[in-house]
Parts: structure tokens; sequence; C-alpha cells
């Protein structure tokens, strides 16, 4: 296939190069720096080149879209008309200082429960895989990878709690920060509901997260 | 220790019965079937009995929350006080309907920007995992259990085209679904961002979906 990159910062520059070592003609577009897209270029192999945005779209079976969310509106102009292009994107909706989606929401469950209850200690667990896979995961609880469970909460001891909780019924704990990260976890929770009861095979679906390199 | 549950429906029904095997005394309580609760705790073991909800918090070392998001005020107000009470939270704040989070977004960057450009056939892809990972996984692609990486669109054949670039740099391509999944895939790329940048170790953080039973 011929790929066009649109923005080639961390993602595109590795995707892309990585789309070149398959054996694709990849053509790296949208740098501040050219000098950055000739070394992504001579670096990625024979199949790689440089071009302008619409040299990278314009006969590409397929584009990357890799670029912040605040350069999409230029970047899009400079590419042109995209009719019946394949378009991949992996920008995601973030503010100019990538801290939050503009897209977006800005409170979750957990933290409207924890102010109905502010005495109490509140970790938001168990929310993120289905009930048919519970026990499953407990009968497999002897073997060396265990699926991940994300949880998080702003008390240092109620988060030891639910970590000893999550161990015990089979999981490995995965502390995600604080309550705020609600906001991620839970519609996380209906992405996996999604693969649970819309994808492929049954319900029983579980998470691993799993560290390389290092 | 001893766990109250709040809440004896699909997850509070199978956790509590997890941790009474665990060895923990659990309190069952909150369901519109005191016969339901009655079997759950017989079944549960030794450890395991029925109360209220406000005798399943009372005794508590922990307290599990595994209401409908419609049901909490209710449960709260029976179960009482809370002081220094650590709370275990499940419940998603859904719509009575299940379809969707009331605490919540309506649209995604992905779908806006199939709006911008509406020949295109967009996929949203390769946004959940950190560009630190890509050339670790891509490294690894022999191995038999590879990471997944999810995408979603509308199209068939973009999906098609996104599943096999995303094979071809190493991840096992999970299809979740139409592009407004994206809604959900957004936020879990925050999620793991937030374990890859803030959590332990590197930030070369992958994740695997895995199906158990069947």
């Amino acid at each position: 296939m011929q790929i066009g990159i649109l923005g080639s910062g961390l993602m595109g520059g590795k995707l892309g190069t990585l789309f070149a070592r398959a054996g694709h003609e990849v053509v790296f577009s949208y740098s501040h720096s050219p000098r950055k897209l000739e070394r992504l270029a001579a670096e990625a192999g024979s199949g790689a080149s440089v071009g302008t945005p619409a040299e990278a779209v314009r006969q590409a079976d397929a584009v990357l879209l890799a670029v912040h969310w605040s350069r999409v509106g230029d970047v899009l102009r400079r590419a042109g008309k995209l009719p019946g292009k394949v378009v991949l994107s992996c920008s995601l909706p973030m503010n100019r200082r990538d801290t939050e989606l503009v897209v977006g929401r800005t409170s979750s469950g957990a933290e409207r429960l924890a102010r109905r209850i502010p005495r109490a200690r509140l970790v938001a667990a168990f929310n993120t895989v289905p009930s048919e896979v519970l026990f499953d995961v407990f009968a497999a609880r002897r073997r060396a990878r265990r699926p991940s469970l994300v949880y998080c909460g702003d008390n240092a001891e109620a988060k030891r709690t639910a970590a000893r909780l999550i161990r015990e019924v089979g999981f490995e704990p995965v502390d995600a920060g604080p309550l705020k990260v609600a906001r991620y976890a839970e519609p996380f929770a209906l992405l996996v509901a999604q693969l649970a009861y819309e994808g492929k095979g049954g319900p029983e679906l579980a998470y691993r997260f799993e560290r390389f390199g290092g």
C-alpha cells in the first residue's frame, strides 16, 4: 500500500517507520522541521519518502492522521479533499496543554458519589470487567499472568483494602491514581462492555496491562 | 475482614461470594428478592449472611456498593452514615435503560473529525497505546500473545485496512464497533496514558483483552 503520514511526531514518525519496514510505501509529511522528515524517511528505508500533506495524501491507499488536535484543521486544509480515502486517525481531542479532552467529560459517577458520602473513603473498583468473567478469573487465579483490574481513589488505606480484595478474587490490582481518573475508567468500562457483549465470543472478557522494554 | 454488600445483583452477588470464599465475613443486602439473598448467603458458605443495608454496613471493614446508579440514593439512605468506612464502588453512572453514561460525553473527537471529512472513510486507531511501546511491540511480534489494539469506524473496508496495518506493526486488532465507540476509546486512551506516565515502571505500556470460559 501507499500510506500518507499527516503529522510526523512521536506516533506518526514511529508508525510510518513500522509501515515502511512492513513493506509499504510511506510518505512522511507535516513536521515543523523539514530536516526531521528527511531523517525519518532515511531511517525508515527505501520505501519511505518526504512530501507535503497534499502529496502524502494524493496516491495514498491509507492516510494516517497523527497531528495534535489543535492542528487538525490546518493539516486538513493543506491535505485537500479526501474523497473515498481511508483515514486512520490517532489524534485524541486534547486541549493545547494536553491536560484533558476538549470533547469531554468534566466529572464522573465516582466523584459525584464521593460528594454524597464525604465521610466515607471511596475507591472505584470492580466496574471495568463484566460480572460474567469473575468466577472464571477466580478459578484461574493460580496462573502466572493474571488479568488486571484498575481501581482509583484518594485515600491510601482504602486503596490498600481494595487492592487486597482485587487480588483475592484473582486479578492483579492496577492503581490508576486519584478518584478523578474514574472520568477515564468509567468510559473504559463501557468499552469493555462493548467488546464483551457486542464483540466476537462470549461476555467472559478481561484485560491485562503489560509493560514492555525497560 | 467483614464486608457489607450493598446490592446483590450480578456483580454484588458474585463478588460477595468470592470474598466469602476468600475467608471474609460477608453480609449480603439490598435485593428485590429476600429469597435471592438467602440463597446467595447459603451458597457462599459459612462466612456469609443476610442483612439490611444498615446491618451490612454497621460492622463492615469494607463496603461494596454494587447497585444500579438509579438506586444509589435509596441504598445510601438505608445504609445510614458511613463515617470512615472504606467504600468500594462498582456502580457505573448509567441511565435507567443502561444505554449510556449519565455523567458523560455525547460525542468524540473521532465523530467530530468524521464530520469534517465526510467523504473520507475514517477509522480511529493507534491512539490507545503510548508511542513509546510501538517499537517494543513490533520487536516482539512473533510471540503468541500479542497485545491488543482497539479500532472503530463505520466503513467495513476501511476497517479491514486498519486491521491489516495494526497486525503488521505487531498488535492484535480488536474491532470495537462503530465510530461512536470512540466516546469510550478516547477516555480509555487517557487511562492508558495515566498508567503509562504516572504509574510504576516506564511508559512502554500495552494492553491485551482476553476471553475466559466459553
